[in-house]
């Protein structure tokens, strides 16, 4: 198994050793916490995702931490418990066990969240080898990859040919860390929607190109997103995304993609897809491809205006600024189902043909 | 094939040529559609859905009906082309289709949507069969089925077994006309969260209870509802339904499952499940298994009463008022996660099983 879960167990006993030594020594018990913000946050390019700088808060048991302090550590041992039956835990599911902790259960879920959020920080582990979930979609596959997972009642593995499902997909689980991966596709393509999915599957695009498809739908989960990661790491596939043109598709979908985002910089690491590239569709195409366009609205000019002045990444690269330029100049936005225009097929048989012959070209 | 669209080919060619034999006897052409509002619908337990009442809208020819006429009948044929070549068109990719309409093309997608809602109605098909489809998710499938689709490459049958994909899923298309199902199992169980979903898959349910696990992400799609329908006719299997306790979860969701919405009574005959009952959790269960519960928001209560005056189907069934009476009583809702209180294990060791030793007591 890639991901036995004894080196998480071993943190979780460290961080509960060291509490409790610190009673032994009559002192008081302390847990130490990166500061989770974006000021605690800065663009490294050759990590290639959002790191944190190394601020930490320390949480010391008084008077006034003592319920957070007594969650933390029995959402330690949740965790503990968990990976010692193999069962992964909804976060709402967490919630409801810590119904019997009684006075340390929790007033809300939030509250229970924040909690998981500091002991994935603190163990600089992501919440999914704690056996901890988010209930979300995991994004759909399909194209030349054999997923090998395990079956749990004969714990033997279990293939799963992603080019056998038809006009269906695979669905990615919400924890994905103990998948292993087959594959002689050339390259990963991550489209932001399940229509242009499903036309590239239609289209045959996978089997043409030797590829593997991804649909994120929308933003991409966390559980895409480490999906298309740990694939990409294990098999050293280039990964090409395929958007909107609008500053959603380059911000909220490829930059998180890409390089985490800023509220949850300490996950980035886990999530980030550093080799990822940017496809399309692109203000450029907009001409090359005379395509049909709609008017930017005034949430779209303000959240590009914000990333040209302070998300770190855009700021980071030359091209970027000046596709975003271009973007705010033409004043209009495009949509990738907009190349129908030149009928169904031109996406697969035209547009990303002549895009994939010139990769080079793909921002950064 | 269950579905050649040879018989939605001839209704297309029907509805042209009436309009043709208009214009040749120099009669106004004239196309003829159901109205579509909730003032024209009937709730009907025998046929188990919302029905139109029948009442019709002639559309004529005019200067003013001049370009929603030619759209009309654009779409027919682009349907038709659709069908044809095997290619099936989002209804974003149609409106970008339709830019090559000349003075017949849409101002916005609302406008295309329209139109496309229209010729769905004038024909009484659902607009998958004419293979319009929906940018949407089409919910998750795990258990005892194999899924028969075919391999678009080699026009061979391609079958996928939904025991086989370890901790994943088996995404549904958007399109499940054509598909064909194999099952020895005894019940579809669909459930509202991928959570609960998860855990469920996890608990090998499926295997121990001999049944089909649909996650339906919420209010089901209409490719989810389609493929929940086609399923249980075809194998005359009964659909269990599975929701947190709440206006959203009995009247959003099942409701919808069940006998299809109000402003959507054209389609309601393809995509309600007359079949499905409601497995919990309910008021009842609350008190039952003593469960975790949140006080009801104002939005909730108002969605509650309004069913109570307004809902045929809940004026229709004594025991959905009661359900409801009582949850308004209580002034609490639950969540189907909640009871995870009593261990991860307790929905799948205890819960459901009890539950499905009285099929009986399911709300109808």
């Amino acid at each position: 198994m890639p991901d036995s879960g004894s080196e998480v167990v071993a943190k979780i006993r460290d961080e509960a050793q060291g509490v409790y030594r610190r009673i032994q020594r009559k002192q008081k018990p302390q847990m130490k916490l990166p500061v989770r913000a974006l000021s605690n946050v800065r663009y490294r390019p050759k990590a290639g995702y959002f790191q944190l700088r190394g601020r930490n808060k320390v949480r010391t048991l008084t008077v006034g931490t003592v319920k957070t302090f007594a969650q933390t550590l029995k959402m330690l041992a949740m965790s503990k418990e968990l990976i010692g039956t193999g069962r992964h835990s909804t976060k709402r599911e967490a919630y409801y066990q810590a119904y019997n902790w009684g006075e340390a259960a929790f007033g809300a879920q939030d509250e229970s969240d924040t909690v998981m959020d500091d002991v994935e920080a603190m163990l600089s582990v992501n919440r999914e080898r704690l056996h901890f979930r988010a209930d979300e979609h995991g994004g759909e596959v399909a194209g030349e990859l054999v997923v090998i997972d395990r079956d749990r009642r004969t714990g033997r593995a279990v293939e799963i040919d992603c080019t056998r499902f038809g006009s269906g997909a695979y669905s990615v689980p919400t924890v994905v860390e103990e998948l292993r991966f087959r594959t002689k596709a050339k390259f990963v393509l991550a489209v932001e929607t399940k229509g242009m999915f499903e036309r590239l599957v239609e289209e045959d695009f996978f089997d043409r190109r030797h590829c593997i498809l991804v649909s994120m739908g929308g933003v991409p989960s966390r559980a895409c997103r480490r999906f298309i990661r740990r694939l990409a790491d294990s098999k050293k596939l280039p990964v090409y995304v395929f958007t909107d043109g609008d500053p959603y598709g380059y911000l909220n979908i490829y930059r998180t993609l890409k390089v985490g985002s800023g509220n949850a910089a300490h996950l980035n690491e886990f999530f980030c897809v550093p080799q990822a590239r940017f496809l399309g569709v692109t203000p450029d195409d907009i001409v090359e491809y005379q395509l049909p366009t709609h008017p930017l609205k005034e949430v779209d000019k303000k959240r590009a205006t914000d990333a040209m002045k302070n998300d770190p990444f855009i700021r980071h690269y030359r091209s970027w600024q000046k596709a975003i330029e271009k973007m705010l100049d033409m004043g209009v936005r495009v949509e990738q189902q907009a190349l129908a225009k030149h009928g169904l097929e031109f996406v697969a048989n035209t547009y990303l043909p002549q895009k994939l012959g010139n990769v080079e070209a793909f921002l950064p």
